[in-house]
């Protein structure tokens, strides 16, 4: 196996998953129903709650995967690093209503091997470096005015090179900081970590 | 006027507001009501749409701020800087249920010539470097079962000397850059800007 593979991502302890999002990184948002899978692209998104985890994220009603969100009541958050950002402008520019993003864009989810043994098939986006198993809470009222959906996070995995122990540690890997979106295809990477 | 004193706050387009929150930073909350107000600290808020702009934001029932939003159906959402670390971790780690943060920690509003003409006396945190007024848009059930506030964004102004045209620019300014919590006290601030 060339050592350029990726290693198989990790298990995050649900009561860290929320150490995932508390940074304000841009995450890709994957769906799957009815033998069709689809992915958006979600900056507005943050942790709700610590332990069970859950979420909060914006999913226009416009967009197609919101359908495969209802019908499945299950989504991916993939968190896209530095090298995917063309995959993101490109994932966040159309829509898969009239395009297979698999196709047209390369991209793909992680399966067998690469796969973590516990994901089932979900559809975690494969050259991510985090990832969160979510289950919707229905709230119709919310989610019709606000677009707003929220979600229990059932299990959540991460790449070692670049979280473990409950931390980020980017230093030497550029390519695999975490994307936040400033306007118009621009972000930031973390830069500078500050402690005490 | 020595040169040290920044400039004053410049109003941001409210269709450019959601800029302000888009690339995940950790805000102060502040909240006023019946000749008191308190600041707290709130990793977990995103932007929630554009125009009129909206934001979601966890206050959690423990802390004493929520009962000043709720009892006056406003907060100020203020982006606290590199040079404000300590003051964020000072006024998150306390409650301003027994203790006074601005006696205590230094805390500071602006004021006066300092504070934008518009601003109405708001509480927004001097050395910020970013504000956003929010009207609550009550939600009880959502607030009680999920600690989860949405509000209207009323009008938003920055620094800008790092923010301008509805962009940040931290180059020259290391010490103006925004904080994203990652857990304990460590935060990262925005390093490169990737963009097309």
């Amino acid at each position: 196996m060339p050592d350029t593979l990726p290693p198989r991502p990790l298990a995050v302890p649900l009561a860290k998953a929320y150490r995932l999002l508390n940074h304000g990184p841009t995450v890709l948002l994957s769906a799957e129903h009815g033998g069709r899978r689809n992915t958006m692209a979600a900056a507005w998104n943050m942790p709700l709650d610590f332990d069970p985890p859950k979420v909060a994220v914006v999913i226009d009603k416009a967009v197609f995967t919101r359908g495969l969100v209802e019908a499945s009541g299950r989504f991916v958050l993939s968190l896209p690093c530095a090298a995917q950002r063309s995959l993101v402008d490109a994932v966040g520019g159309a829509s898969g209503r009239s395009l297979d993003k698999e196709a047209a864009f390369g991209l793909r989810y992680l399966a067998g091997e690469a796969a973590p043994a516990e994901s089932g098939g979900q559809p975690l986006v494969a050259g991510s470096v985090a990832w969160l198993a979510c289950r919707r809470l229905p709230q119709p009222t919310i989610e019709q005015a606000h677009d707003l959906f929220l979600a229990e996070v059932e299990a959540a995995w991460a790449d070692p090179r670049v979280f473990s122990n409950g931390r980020w540690h980017f230093d030497g890997h550029d390519a695999l900081r975490t994307l936040h979106h400033v306007a118009g295809g621009a972000y930031f990477t973390p830069g500078t970590m500050l402690q005490g």
